[in-house]
């Protein structure tokens, strides 16, 4: 293709809420334009690497035994109804009406979709496994969308789902979705971590996220020598429990004023935040919780809804909490708690003693607080935010944290769509059983940052090659001059014909321009055709190599095709990370 | 791939909402499932013809220069604001708000969207001409959604939209559109008819609709020998105009009891429906508008809304027009309408003396009208529906006409958007001038439809080569047989690997249904291994051929293999139309 009909307008300058420098890249590379908040359009360079990532999934899907389906973007409300995450999803997912008032949802995620369309259809435990697949858009609406394509409001999803009679048999499937998952990362060419996760809204009993590492990326990972890897939404640690025995003081109420916050209390009653109850009220379906955790330790709110098995929980307001306990947020305890409240505590609670909570009665704490004694507990979870340093959970060593973005979360459902929606086949006795479902997301346009956050430089991105947009671009340095021309264009037709991908710079801007906009668009291979042309003289510049090769044409192209080969079959740019 | 891993749940009986011929093959032959009304998921089979035709449409676009992008299916109603479609477009634009109530479009066409992309980044003639496409699902909120694919809510278009600096670049960029068009209907393999098409609420200046032919499509098509050809809403005649001079009467007003309609006023009156001035009231943006006709003529409001530039243009109901012009409808006439009410005629009012009209007064018509004398009209212009027999308006030849569905559009749109979105380029010598666009479209999801109204018999699906879900059906009529089971595989290995699409049917069913499902789904080859493969015979059946060819596999696979080869660079299935 020739630059001068490629329609990519570069900028020089990144638009002023670009807020990382994946979008800021892409944005100024003319591979993506913003539409409206969270919206974005694909040029035709943003187009060409998010079609390889898609043929790249596309093929380990096939790889796999997954058949490629579409279903609709446009959801009927009634299905989501059935599953009660009409209810559950909340503000971020999408909603409309027809021109029948009848409700629809632009689809987050589609376990109802695909469940409904087997439940009727699937009968017998011969027709398991089944495994499908779609590459399609998904929304999600953000309450402030940001990060470019990491968390917009449209996006392009793989998301897949199979069908089992037996544990094993999703067991077997499951571990086929992770060795594909990881081979997509590794054909890519990032470095990346897989790391236990929390479910969430979408449920079942076990998940993994496949993370790309990157200094910005959103999630934040927990790791350990020993294999261990976990998501903080999810990681757990080794607890060391202490023991509560030893001299108790008496239960106390202490005037506390204007103190609130456990940073307050402790300064001023002269205590470790180690030694406070930080008590905090949750409103969930069922009514309200109060939730205990030691001062010192930040709540896990993935943690609690897990173990409250509801998602719609969510941190009462102070309103809320004044309505509900007739005191400000900042003197909230569990002595003397009405009975509707339900108590939730970490398992740091259990070590303490002499502690100090809130009294519920304003301007006051308690001190000498003893749990069991002073307040009865409805349920002990780990409810702790794991942090760097942390034990390990299998080993005890203190674990490590990285930053990741997350690109594919793969979920054992288990039986929670089809016991909510019918989905019966007869097993091998005849019974009819519930099947067992897996559920497998893909990213596909967000991979895209992902990319871009792990391989850029202070220049431009810096595209692995095999999602690159072209494979070389040859730079004409003065179009106008006639050998440049002609050897550009009969290298171009070589290089095509060879199978690689050429964009040929054709334009009449400045050389500067054109080594620029390279760069930036981090094209694998530049060759250059420029005043040593003249002897014969072409430049061969890998995007992450600082100098130029020189190669002579002058007894023909054969020695130059050998050394683009050999570059690109070299080629692998790494990350800084990895490079440091 | 086995069928038996194949998800393709095929059905006896069609659904009875299945409306036409090509929804019920669809279904029955586990294509396609309904979600909701006008919204289906494609399974495996549905998805690889549906592939298929995307990859065609793409590689016929990419051949002429056009650039693949991806466009948001949300759209902010700022921009349809802008050229004032948000009103103009009615219901059938899905429209929803985001959480913070904020109003979006589901994309029924992207005119706004790609003229906002371009707008800040176009600047010189220079770098045009540009044509990008996108292929994408669109929305369409119609009222009554039927004929499956046909007329769906969500469906899969390529759209593609082209700049100029000229309109001379525009007319050359049509005409490869044209090409294009005309070329990915030949390697589908239809009949097809190209025809000039009303504009309707695109807009612009020219416009042609590409139409596969079926029996049952929905779209009339008037064609002549000569080449003429155009869509009935489009359609032109040679008007034939009468003259007015001879013997005229004077206006009387007469009583028509209960004669409303044209039959009953010209039964009554005894004169025939063509003196009858039919009389229609519509309602359009700037206010009422009597529309008159002959009586035995048809109205054809797409010309009428052309001649107006009023695509909001609707028939006022009764109630409406009694509360206009207090008169029910049947008794409406131009002679002392208000003025406020502007006359608009068709061509055919001019030659009529002695007429029949409405008298404004329940009850009475007017006889002894003569236009002109009576009545004046604010504006002629062809209004009439053409229909088969008409006189061609380039020969003068009796018109034909034909029933196809149409797939393609592709529209000359000028300066329309440009214009209204304030899309600049600079000229040659440096002025600022509205860009020149055009927009091509092309129903993805519908094509399939409509190959399968066109090729498909009592049995099933007859797939054209170039879409068919597989190439090849290998029927292991006894998978149990040790011998068939060895052959088969045996067989599709070989084909598999000498490139073709094989789907070995080693499903443990009766061989009727095997037959059965092969003629359902419509694979072009079926490669039978029976009872006689015990003397080394397979059968080989077209899908196409009522009977079998043997051939002998005694002395290995290199004689079927040619065979197959043969049969297939052959295979050409032909619609009932052309065959009869």
């Amino acid at each position: 293709m020739r630059f001068s009909q490629l329609y990519a307008p570069t900028l020089k300058e990144a638009p002023a809420d670009a807020d990382l420098i994946s979008i800021k890249l892409l944005v100024r590379g003319g591979f993506v334009r913003k539409v409206a908040a969270g919206i974005y359009s694909f040029l035709p360079l943003g187009f060409r690497v998010l079609k390889k990532i898609e043929d790249i999934v596309r093929q380990e899907m096939n790889a796999i035994g997954s058949q490629e389906i579409l279903m609709p973007i446009i959801q009927p409300a009634e299905l989501w109804h059935e599953t009660g995450r009409w209810d559950d999803y909340g503000p971020e997912m999408m909603r409309m009406q027809d021109r029948h008032e009848r409700f629809f949802t632009l689809g987050p995620t589609h376990e109802e979709i695909i469940t409904h369309l087997l439940r009727n259809e699937l009968n017998s435990y011969k027709q398991l496994p089944v495994s499908l697949y779609q590459i399609a858009m998904k929304y999600r609406d953000e309450i402030r969308p940001r990060f470019g394509l990491m968390r917009s409001r449209e996006f392009l999803m793989k998301d897949a789902y199979s069908f089992h009679g037996s544990w094993s048999s999703l067991d077997e499937t499951y571990k086929q979705f992770y060795g594909a998952y990881s081979k997509i990362l590794q054909r890519i060419g990032l470095e990346f971590l897989v790391v236990e996760a929390d479910s969430g809204a979408i449920g079942g009993n076990e998940s993994h996220e496949f993370n790309v590492l990157a200094d910005y990326g959103e999630s934040t990972l927990l790791y350990c020598d020993c294999g261990y890897a976990a998501s903080d939404e999810k990681a757990e640690y080794l607890l060391q429990e202490e023991s509560q025995e030893g001299a108790v003081a008496d239960l106390k109420i202490v005037p506390t004023p204007n103190s609130r916050t456990v940073d307050e209390v402790s300064a001023f009653l002269e205590v470790t935040s180690r030694d406070i109850v930080k008590s905090l009220i949750y409103k969930g379906r069922k009514g309200y919780y109060m939730a205990l955790i030691r001062g010192n330790e930040e709540l896990n709110e993935s943690k609690l809804k897990a173990a409250l098995e509801d998602q719609t929980l969510v941190m009462a307001t102070p309103q809320e909490v004044l309505d509900l306990l007739g005191v400000p947020i900042g003197f909230v305890g569990p002595i003397g708690l009405p009975k509707e409240v339900t108590i939730i505590a970490d398992h740091t609670i259990k070590g303490l003693k002499n502690a100090v909570c809130g009294a519920l009665k304003e301007g006051y704490h308690y001190s000498g607080v003893l749990p069991g004694r002073d307040f009865k507990i409805d349920s002990w979870h780990d409810l702790k935010m794991v942090t760097e340093g942390d034990p390990c959970p299998k080993c005890g060593a203190p674990m490590k944290s990285a930053k990741g973005i997350e690109v594919g979360h793969i979920f054992k459902l288990g039986t929670k769509y089809s016991e909510k929606m019918n989905g019966y086949v007869t097993d091998e006795k005849g019974n009819s059983i519930h099947y067992i479902m897996g559920c497998y997301g893909w990213g596909v346009s967000r991979t895209i940052s992902a990319i871009v956050e792990q391989l850029h430089d202070e220049n431009g991105i810096i595209w692995p090659l095999a999602v690159a947009p072209f494979d070389i671009i040859v730079t004409a340095v003065n179009i106008k001059d006639p050998i440049v021309s002609e050897k550009s264009i009969q290298l171009y037709d070589i290089l095509s014909e060879a199978g690689f991908e050429v964009l040929l710079d054709d334009r009449e801007i400045s050389p500067g321009m054109k080594f620029k906009d390279a760069d930036l668009i981090g094209i694998p291979v530049r060759i250059t055709l420029g005043k040593k042309l003249a002897q014969g003289i072409v430049e061969v510049k890998p995007r992450t190599e600082k100098k130029p090769l020189e190669v002579s044409i002058v007894d023909g192209f054969d020695t130059l095709l050998e050394e683009i080969k050999k570059e690109l079959s070299n080629y692998r740019p790494v990350s800084k990370m990895e490079a440091e």
